[in-house]
C-alpha cells in the first residue's frame, strides 16, 4: 500500500516553501485568448527560482530531512533541472548535496549546477556507458548515508509541485480547465491534488509529446507502460514511465492525457517568444500547445496553462526559433 | 512658454489607464542581485499592451480627445512602438486612425499595425525617398481635420509613459537609482516627474546607445543638439534629437545621462532570455546595460530597471542572441 500526498500535503508544503519559493506572475494574453475563444491565465513557472518549478519539490523534501538526514546529505540523479533545483535547495538549507551528471552531459548543465551547490556540495561525474547511476546513487546513499530524492516519485516532492496550481487557482479562483505538462508526472499529480480541493469541476489534462505517450498509454490500460527514451525535444519529458506514486494519483484526479508533436511545441514556443516575451524551454510549451492543436474545445473556458520552466540553451533556443 | 506636464497629470493619466493599460508586474533577478551587489526591480513594461509602454502615453492622449477630435479621428507617423500604441489606443476608444509608414517597412510590422487597427483605421504607406512625411500628416491633419499625435514630444505623452514608475514606486517603496531607456524621452521625462514625486532622493539616469547620444550632448551643452540618424541596434533610440517638452524636464529632474555599446546591448539582451527568461528588445535593454556596463556604482543600492519593451522580429532576435 503506497501512502499518497493530500491537498494537505500540499498546503503544508506551501507554508514551508514561504519567502523560499517565488510566488511567480500570473499572466494573460489576449492574443490566445481570442484565438482561441476562451480566457487563459498562465502560472509563469519559467520565472521560479532556477528557472522551473523544480525548486518546489526539491525544496519541500529538503526540508523536511531530520537533524541526521540534514548532516549526512542528499544524493540524487538528473541532468536537468531536478538537479538545479537540489543543488539550491541544500545549499539553502546547508545540506551537503552530491548530484550524478553524465560525463557528456553539456558543460553549461554541469557548471549550472556547481554554481547553485555551496561549498559542501559536489557534482559527481559518472561514464554513462561504463557505469551504472543507480547502483553509484545507492553506493553513496549507503556508504556516506546520504538520502536520495528521486526528481519525482515522491510525496513530498509531488505535495510541493502542487503549489504552483494552488497558487494559480487562489489568484483566479476556479477554471474549467488545467493544462499541466507531463514528464514522470510529479507536477501533474500535485496539481491535480490541488485542483480536486480548489475546484473540483476543474478538468486537468496532462500534456506528453507524442513521441513518448507513455502516460496516455497508461491512464487507458491501467497500469504504467515502460517506453524506451522517446525522441522529443521536450527533454525534461523524456520520462520512459510515470512512477508509483504518480500514477496512482493521476489515475484518479487526472480526466485525461492528451499529446502534442514536437512541430507543436516550436509553435508554442515561438507565440511565447512573439507574443508573451516569454522565454519557455520545450517541455514548457506542451501545455499551450495541448490548448492550439490538442483538439481539446475550449470556447467560452477559463483555462490554466502551467508554464513550468524556461531553461533552454540560448544557441539551441535560437535554432529553434527560427527553424 | 511651454507648459509642462506635472505628476498631477501622471495621476490622471493612472486613472484614465486604469481597466486598459496592465498593471506590468515587477521582477526581480537574483543573478543580477549577486553579479552588481544591489537590489534591482525590473518593471516589465515587455509585457504591456502591444508589447511596450508607448501604449500608456497613445491612450492616455487619445482618451483626451474632445468629441470633434474623436469624429475627425488621429494621425503619426512612425514605423514602430508608437505607431501600434496609436492603432490599438485608437480602436479601443472608436477613433479613426491614419498612420503613416514607410512603403519599405517590414511587411510583419504593417501587418501588427493593421492588426490592431479597427476597421475605421487605415495604414498609409509612403515612399520615404520621395515623399515628406512630415508634409503628409500635415495634410491629413488639414484636409481631414485630424489631430497629430507625436510619439514623444506631447505633454499627454509623457504623462502617460510617467505611469510606468508611478506603478513600479507604488510597488518597491523609494528607490536610490531609477534606469530608463531613452530615446526622444518621453518615457524619461515621465518617469522622473513620477520620482520627483514619489522618491525625490531618487536618482534618475537616462540611457542612450552611444552611437546616438543626443541627450547626453544636449543635458550637457543646455540646448537640444540635432544629430544624423544613429546606427545602433536599438531601433527605439534612433531618434535625432529631444522633443522640447521632453528636454525641459529632462534637464530639470533628470540627474544625469549615459551611454552603452550595441555589444553591451546584446549581452543585456542574452542575460534577459537566459536568467530572467525574458523576450526584451534591443531598446529595451538599455537600462540593465547601463546598470552593468555604464560605471554607476550600484552596490548597496535599490535600483528600478524600466524594460521598455519586447517588439523584436524573432529571426533578428534569434541572430542577436547567437551573434
Amino acid at each position: 500500500m503506497l501512502t499518497l500526498p493530500t491537498y494537505a500535503d500540499v498546503e503544508q508544503a506551501a507554508r514551508r516553501l514561504q519567502g523560499q519559493a517565488h510566488r511567480t506572475p500570473v499572466l494573460r494574453s489576449a492574443t490566445a485568448d481570442a484565438l482561441l475563444g476562451a480566457q487563459l491565465f498562465f502560472k509563469c513557472e519559467n520565472f521560479q527560482r532556477m528557472g522551473a518549478f523544480k525548486f518546489r519539490g526539491a525544496y519541500n523534501a529538503l526540508a523536511q530531512f531530520s537533524p541526521e538526514q540534514k548532516r549526512a546529505g542528499v544524493v540524487t540523479f538528473s541532468s536537468g533541472n531536478h538537479a538545479q533545483a537540489i543543488a539550491l535547495s541544500a545549499r539553502l538549507l546547508g545540506i551537503p548535496a552530491a548530484i550524478l551528471m553524465p560525463l557528456d552531459a553539456p558543460q553549461a548543465k554541469v557548471d549550472a549546477t556547481r554554481g547553485y551547490l555551496g561549498e559542501r556540495g559536489e557534482v559527481v561525474l559518472y561514464d554513462r556507458y561504463t557505469q551504472d547511476r543507480e547502483a553509484m546513487t545507492a553506493q553513496l546513499a549507503a556508504g556516506r548515508g546520504m538520502t536520495p530524492i528521486p526528481p519525482y516519485d515522491h510525496p513530498h516532492v509531488m505535495a510541493g509541485q502542487g503549489t504552483a496550481a494552488k497558487e494559480l487557482f487562489e489568484e483566479t479562483g476556479p477554471l474549467d480547465v488545467l493544462l499541466v505538462c507531463l514528464g514522470g508526472g510529479g507536477l501533474l499529480s500535485g496539481c491535480a491534488l490541488a485542483a480536486r480541493a480548489l475546484a473540483p469541476k476543474c478538468k486537468v489534462y496532462g500534456v506528453e509529446p507524442e513521441a513518448g505517450n507513455d502516460g496516455q498509454q497508461s491512464l487507458r490500460s491501467g497500469a504504467i507502460v515502460h517506453i524506451e527514451t522517446p525522441r522529443t525535444i521536450a527533454d525534461g519529458a523524456q520520462t520512459q514511465h510515470l512512477g508509483q506514486y504518480t500514477f496512482e494519483v493521476i489515475r484518479r484526479d487526472v480526466d485525461d492525457i492528451v499529446t502534442v508533436t514536437d512541430a507543436q511545441l516550436v509553435d508554442a514556443m515561438r507565440f511565447y517568444a512573439q507574443r508573451m516575451k516569454l522565454v519557455v524551454e520545450p517541455t514548457g510549451c506542451l501545455s499551450l500547445a495541448a490548448a492550439f492543436h490538442a483538439g481539446l474545445d475550449l470556447r467560452g473556458q477559463r483555462v490554466g496553462v502551467i508554464v513550468s520552466g524556461g531553461n533552454v540553451d540560448l544557441a539551441r533556443y535560437a535554432q529553434l526559433l527560427t527553424s
